[in-house]
């Protein structure tokens, strides 16, 4: 099987080896020492000398963790959404009381950044901006280093969901001066779904101090307080962490941009083969994503048939399109691990099918 | 090792391997007929025909999704804690704006029923009842029959925390009119940590949809839907959830009521050996709880150290005390795949490491 969804994506067998060690004291030295590994080693791949806590949900739930540990009902937060995601993000926002103002972007195409400042300068009583690192819904990578100037320049509060784009896609956090970013296990981390991972620097720890949106599982401060101590709150995934311990390994030994560069070529190649078959890209090409390609197939085309044809008799998974996209495109997940010849199949089985679904 | 924390509980092989499977699409029909699986075996072991949901969290996030799922801020609850986890549920309410109002009970004793009835009768403006099944902290089980026998009487939506009691100790959630009734993965239920299974019942529901606490990742009106589809929400812990179905199997083979009276058995043993080490139950003993127990040394034994020697040179992990309690008792934790044999260890390293300590 080819599981070529945009998370949860395959493991490694190191990575699901490792799951299957015996339950230890999740308040004992054992697992002190595993969450020091670990949130020593996530904090090379966000690139931060800041904060990364770890969270048992899923990105959805991390998401939502940035938002009411940095904000309070009734602040003005600027949604720049291009996608389901970053709809998702805005709800969330507004679900807890936050006044939610949108960019108003276009499915398929990137951030603004125009309409961003000028949206920004019309108003100065906006607090936060809510972004998208990679849409996976579209297949977009935004300008997340253009976005965070503007951010700087209007002095707000930059939080960034970068789910299934953090390990995958350079995202230099602290370099780049993202507020809170937010990554999810199944993604380019390699490992079961389970775990949330949030980067928090000093300007979101200032924002958490005057936030008053209710939480309390999700509370920052708690995760800060028991890390020190080397625990969680609460009862952390112990098997998602021993997972993720051998992954960050693997990851690092990789060596961040070579991971980088083969998310990239990967990326390529499944454009590229998409192009060759004469289907259209969704996502404009220069900021198609190196995790996720979004393909627009002619109207003629049965895209809910295409897919059960390639699980069917291929063997490969693709996932559909999502809200307003479903049955109108489908998406390749090419992230974690993911590499050439995978996605050469993948074009391979898609060439095949085409022939009987258009036929 | 023995491990013998009150949770997580040591894995079995069943349960260990079965997370080791690859990942698979969690919108696809293999998840789907997964989660069906696992949702009808819940409900055998939570005795109930009303609905079961699964998160991806701890127990805490459990809590929390009970409270937030059936209450608004404002609405009167009554807490009837007598522990750590009764003052967390508590706590978890005030935070979302709850008007806590508590009972006041004595940590190491139960729930007081004749001063719950006059609570009752004294305030009709309570809403809810806030109750923990089996009180990890102290080692006590709670009257829950009787609680949710004044819980209808007075017409009040009942909330049980049952995380480290069911699937242990019998709590037939129908029967009992358990409204909301929330356990979690890493205790009895033999998985690692990361799932919380909640059920919830019409007069819950009829509650969720007056609710008004803010919510998103836990909703259960979004759970529900997504489980008539048979997925979750949100990306769930596959993995976990491979482990779950298995573990499922083995306790509906040995049966619920095998499984019930197993644990009883090891309690009475944990229990015996206690007194016969002439330590004392921290718990009062008519109600002390088949899952953990509290035991209270004398006061010239150092407990810290104590924990300390048990783990390293008997190989024996115990909990120690909480909050309060921290320092002066210990916790021997018998639940989930705990045999005679497993205690009767524990309690002669116990013996051998009190004759160390004392001299």
């Amino acid at each position: 099987m080819q599981l070529r969804i945009p998370g949860p994506t395959p493991c490694p067998p190191e990575s699901l080896q490792a799951q299957g060690k015996q339950m230890i004291n999740h308040r004992g030295e054992e697992f002190s020492s595993l969450l020091n590994s670990i949130t020593d080693k996530m904090k090379k791949v966000f690139q931060t000398k800041e904060d990364v806590l770890l969270l048992t949900c899923s990105g959805t739930g991390g998401m939502e963790a940035a938002i009411v540990n940095t904000l309070s009902p009734g602040d003005k937060v600027l949604s720049t959404s291009v996608g389901v995601f970053g709809d998702r993000f805005a709800e969330i926002a507004s679900q807890y009381g936050a006044n939610v103002v949108r960019l108003g972007g276009e499915w398929g195409k990137p951030v603004d950044l125009e309409a961003l400042k000028k949206a920004l300068k019309a108003d100065n009583s906006i607090t936060a901006i809510l972004t998208t690192h990679n849409e996976t819904s579209t297949g977009i990578t935004n300008d997340i280093k253009e976005i965070s100037t503007l951010a700087g320049e209007f002095d707000k509060l930059l939080l960034v969901d970068s789910v299934s784009g953090l390990s995958c896609i350079d995202l230099p956090v602290d370099e780049w001066q993202c507020d809170v970013v937010i990554s999810a296990s199944q993604k380019g981390w390699m490992v079961p779904p389970g775990l949330a991972m949030v980067s928090v620097n000093e300007k979101a720890w200032q924002a958490y101090a005057k936030a008053k949106m209710p939480r309390y599982y999700m509370d920052f401060g708690k995760a800060k307080d028991y890390l020190e101590k080397g625990q969680n709150p609460w009862t952390p995934a112990i098997s998602l962490c021993y997972s993720l311990d051998a992954t960050l390994d693997l990851i690092l030994k990789e060596g961040l941009k070579n991971v980088f560069a083969r998310h990239a070529r990967v990326a390529q190649i499944a454009r590229d083969g998409i192009k060759s078959l004469g289907l259209s890209l969704f996502a404009q090409e220069d900021h198609a994503s190196n995790t996720v390609t979004a393909v627009k197939p002619p109207d003629n085309i049965d895209v809910t048939g295409l897919i059960k044809l390639l699980r069917e008799e291929h063997g490969v998974i693709l996932a559909g399109g999502q809200k307003n996209l479903s049955g109108k495109i489908f998406r390749i997940g090419h992230l974690g691990m993911v590499y050439e010849k995978d996605i050469e199949e993948v074009i391979e089985a898609l060439d095949k099918a085409l022939s009987k679904v258009k036929s």
